[in-house]
């Protein structure tokens, strides 16, 4: 049979979300211990988005296929019951046996926050990234428009070995503002390794006024990372959701 | 010169907001460690409120006379570089010079929260106490209103050994619920030793139903603190703000 497993975490503590032959301190590891314990044998966990170390999500989702007599409500609270406080199984329901959580994500929603203001918050300090500056908000939303849309985003990944298609849609970047947050949510049909740090970095040095607006579209012609802006701190993303 | 400091800190990590001495993880430890080394002698400061050990604060208050050539803002930024990420303070100025930050407070102001709902939030595990129970609100509401005005809260203090008068003022409690969260907020002229929390879990009893609501006023007569419910856990008690 095969479950989808809804999943939020706080990834402060881990080396990211993907299993790593060294270390067992990613939430895929983590999640895959209890359930090889729970059916007494090895099980394999595919999750949507491969978030990195430091990273945060609020709706990831994995499947697996598993061989067990517990309801998904027992496999649920199983789950909770062994994985620590920082990570939580928000639902375990059955899937189509085709379904993989991966290749059959329609949409993705990140969202970056940015601590504004004078001071930091301390309650929120693991979940944004310290900046503490003036930006030019309207300038980094005029920049957004220019990023939206269809184009390959080679210049917004880091893996320079990366030999797939780096075409993706960005559906939507929305920037609100309050006075203590920046908060860029990027919507869109799958996004590259760093690609969504990559972008906020870039968006700030916009807000910075290092950078114009206008120079997006050349950016992503050039198809170069090295044009591209810094990358931003990983504490600041969190995975909000995947859709299919 | 009298400073008044601002502070807010995540009392996790912390031994509470006094300074012992066998010990100096402490909320008032460290803020004097800093201030001692800027001013190159002792200082010692006041706080209004002395939390527990891993209670939070968004508005503790506290005051410090000090000899030194810098402005408030020079101080605070002095402090704020110095301090751990999980201590922020959030404003310095001077004050009278009889203003003490404990014995001037005319009232102050507590938030406990209670996660609710089946799933807990990753994200305010430090900051919830989980409790994930269906509570009767209109009881808990009901018993609140009981215990505000002016009484003696002897049933509702861990110390023992008080020689001071225990009578104090419960200007208002107010209990708000969503899907995710029972939140109680406390405004009050002072607080004993453990008060809030023992307050917090006598509601939660009077919530569960092995505690009626009329029963409060026998409770707050006898004087006596096995009567009461339990200490509620520290991680969910919050210092909001203490008004002059």
């Amino acid at each position: 049979m095969n479950y989808r497993l809804d999943i939020q975490y706080d990834g402060t503590r881990y080396g990211g979300w993907q299993k790593q032959k060294d270390t067992d301190n990613t939430i895929q590891g983590k999640i895959e211990d209890v359930l090889s314990r729970m059916c007494e044998t090895p099980v394999t966990i595919q999750g949507a988005g491969r978030t990195d170390a430091g990273v945060h999500a609020r709706g990831q989702v994995a499947n697996a296929h598993m061989d067990t007599d517990k309801s998904c409500e027992e496999i649920c609270a199983y789950l909770n019951h062994y994985l620590p406080e920082d990570i939580e199984i928000l639902q375990v329901r059955q899937a189509a046996e085709r379904f993989h959580s991966r290749l059959n994500a329609r949409e993705k929603v990140y969202q970056y926050r940015i601590a504004a203001g004078f001071h930091k918050n301390v309650f929120e300090r693991k979940y944004q990234c310290p900046l503490h500056e003036n930006l030019d908000i309207d300038a980094m939303r005029e920049a957004a428009g220019f990023l939206e849309g269809t184009h390959d985003f080679k210049s917004f990944c880091s893996n320079k070995k990366m030999k797939k298609s780096s075409i993706r849609t960005l559906h939507c970047i929305e920037i609100q503002e309050t006075e203590q947050e920046i908060c860029i949510t990027y919507t869109g049909d799958g996004f590259l390794y760093n690609m969504v740090r990559i972008l906020t970095g870039t968006l700030i040095e916009v807000g910075r006024g290092v950078r114009k607006s206008e120079t997006m579209t050349a950016l992503l012609e050039s198809c170069d990372r090295k044009n591209a802006g810094f990358t931003a701190p990983a504490r600041g993303l969190t995975l909000l959701e995947v859709r299919y």
